[in-house]
């Protein structure tokens, strides 16, 4: 008993960093580093290859020539390989504030970074993000505020006939407090599900920096999962640690919408919030901006915030639901009712542009007030999180 | 406005899978493959390698000489690979039941499963996992019970001075019960965080199943922070993306011990529990296991319940805090009091094996009484996984 704490951590610490060595092949280098200007070197050890590239939405987006048209796609850096088997890749320019995704392409196969722990995953795809400070970047970040709180619940669903997990995020002071706060429900895309948001878009840090900022409102976001064949996110229901997969049933075939009253029973019935009209919104990207559009025309007295980020707004003649019939009239009664923001944000390069082009369209013929916001790039991530960033301020004022 | 909705899903669906193929290098395999005799393959593809090999807690261990002594390191198996460039191992028996992690090494660099989204982090280290069915690993599951809410909360912790995030589990039902309900504080190990009983524990599968099972009484399992200077896990806190790290400050000088009634004071008067000891529970791993010795002997009326897994009991002779001084005396004061289960758990090939018969010996000679269970396998999140679904059903019986 006469060794002392310090040895005993050496000796532990040695240990663990000996096995790690052993079992992870050694990398040990910093990437991506942050230079003081913004510029971001990137490193990946690999001296037996013969190409190594990075890949992300950091890169210019290059057009490919697809039988469906002209897409972008993201753009490919080369690293270069150093004497010591480390290859490199240096932006030539800083990066704007933002946060970014990135992977590594080794001899044309792509690999997360070894040397970031920091992973999001869209649909099957894994990549690592990084933030660049100093602007939208910090929206996206950490900061040192007070912090809500974020819980996955489990919900009944009987008009699906499952129980499903939901995440809701309540603001800071949620638990000290006795008032009551507003709600936007918040939907995510095809192949998403209730992880989504708070993964890929970040809402937890845009709501905690919003609202401490005094820009946003304090409110609840309720984000639930849009597919409605589906208990919980891949890896959460009782499918066990199956490959999510793209081609679910039943995600734009009405059931979703129809079943949205149990979401909101479910968090009238949970929680201390507000249960009118004036405060609840509903937002969503891409399928989730279809369906909030479906369920706020469907629901007119429910909604008075309506928020269609890059909405996958598609014909629905050949659809079954009722959900689907009698569209114009149904717009009408919810426009009637003025609707305190109808929120439409679209990319110009969105696959989706010309469908919002055309919904515009119908609104403006029926003197239906929204407001529009266009912006740059296409159906990306990049984008739901700035949209959400200018929406949530909007509301409940 | 003519094309129908499966038009549309189709050349969405065309158009994601393209943009992921183009950025992702079209890695399109099963990988792991769990046959029906659980036997597994593993693939990956890598035409140009010279060498690919799977490494993971599923092969046997490997003894390896350090100056620091013998010491168990995971296995290491080839892959062959066939004419399409894919390297595949086949497990040569069936695998027991059991939650496993792995990763592959290219040429000797780690890397990911490409093909496997599933993913824990283990300080600095990212790997995959797998479950076999059919035995621990249906614990380790989600299956079709009732589930518990988790939360990520952030309270006060005036000793230390910051304000913490904290992870929370309530039981199932706990929404809609007017019941109080017993409480167990679950605490990790040295580079370990507010996440690692949650990710590489599976504490929620291991409840939730427990509990549905009547096997475990309902309960809160509060999963607080244990290094003290830090606000969060890594990624979580205003230091941004850094990169995790074992050698952290004030991980076993005293402060988490002294700053422990701080997070009790923030669960019992956040959630409907009960407060008196013999509804508390306290258990850890490692250095959790050393800071569950040291706060259940220095507040020996706070809990009845105390489980030390694989703890790194160490000698504090050199210390200052006054946590540590008189340690003889307060242990009489503890046992006297006669706590209901008093439990030790180690691995025979932990490398904290010897610590923990000299720390029971000293039990023994005093007569004090405790539970205990040696198991195989050394410092390994499979015992202490194991350890939690033992210890739980224990517990406010």
């Amino acid at each position: 008993m006469k060794r002392t704490i310090f040895l005993f951590a050496a000796l532990f610490m040695s240990l663990i960093s000996f096995a790690q060595q052993a079992l992870w092949g050694g990398q040990d280098l910093i990437s991506p580093e942050i230079h003081a200007d913004n510029t971001v070197t990137f490193r990946f050890m690999a001296p037996n290859a013969e190409q190594v590239q990075v890949t992300g939405d950091f890169l210019p987006t290059r057009k490919m020539t697809t039988s469906f048209g002209e897409v972008d796609a993201p753009g490919i850096a080369d690293l270069r390989k150093n004497e010591d088997g480390v290859w490199e890749y240096i932006t030539p320019e800083p990066l704007s504030s933002e946060l970014y995704s990135y992977s590594f392409l080794v001899d044309g196969l792509k690999v997360t970074d070894p040397n970031n722990v920091y992973l999001n995953r869209d649909v099957a795809s894994v990549t690592n993000i990084f933030i660049i400070k100093g602007g939208q970047g910090d929206v996206y970040s950490v900061n040192k505020v007070p912090h809500g709180t974020v819980a996955r619940y489990w919900y009944d669903s009987p008009s699906l006939g499952l129980t499903r997990r939901i995440t809701v995020y309540t603001p800071a002071g949620y638990e000290k407090s006795t008032q009551t706060y507003p709600v936007l429900y918040l939907l995510h895309g095809m192949g998403g599900d209730e992880e989504a948001w708070v993964t890929l878009g970040r809402t937890v840090q845009i709501l905690d920096n919003l609202i401490a900022q005094g820009k946003a409102e304090p409110m609840l976001v309720v984000m639930p999962n849009g597919n409605a064949s589906q208990e919980a996110a891949p890896g959460e229901s009782s499918l066990g640690l199956v490959q999510p997969n793209m081609q679910l049933p039943k995600t734009m075939d009405g059931e979703i919408e129809t079943s949205f009253p149990d979401v909101i029973q479910f968090v009238e019935s949970t929680f201390r919030v507000e249960k009118q009209k004036s405060a609840r919104a509903i937002a969503g990207l891409s399928m989730g901006g279809f369906h909030s559009l479906h369920i706020s025309k469907e629901y007119p007295d429910m909604f008075d915030y309506v928020g269609l980020f890059s909405a996958a707004i598609s014909p629905r003649e050949g659809m079954q639901s009722p959900i689907y019939q009698n569209m114009e009239e149904k717009l009408k009664v919810q426009f009637d009712k003025h609707p305190k923001l109808y929120w439409i944000g679209i990319g110009k390069t969105d696959f989706l542009y010309k469908n919002n082009v055309d919904f515009r369209k119908k609104l403006d013929d029926n003197g239906y007030k929204y407001e529009y916001r266009e912006s740059d790039g296409g159906h990306i991530w990049k984008n739901w999180r700035i949209y959400l960033s200018e929406f949530a301020p909007r509301l409940f004022k």
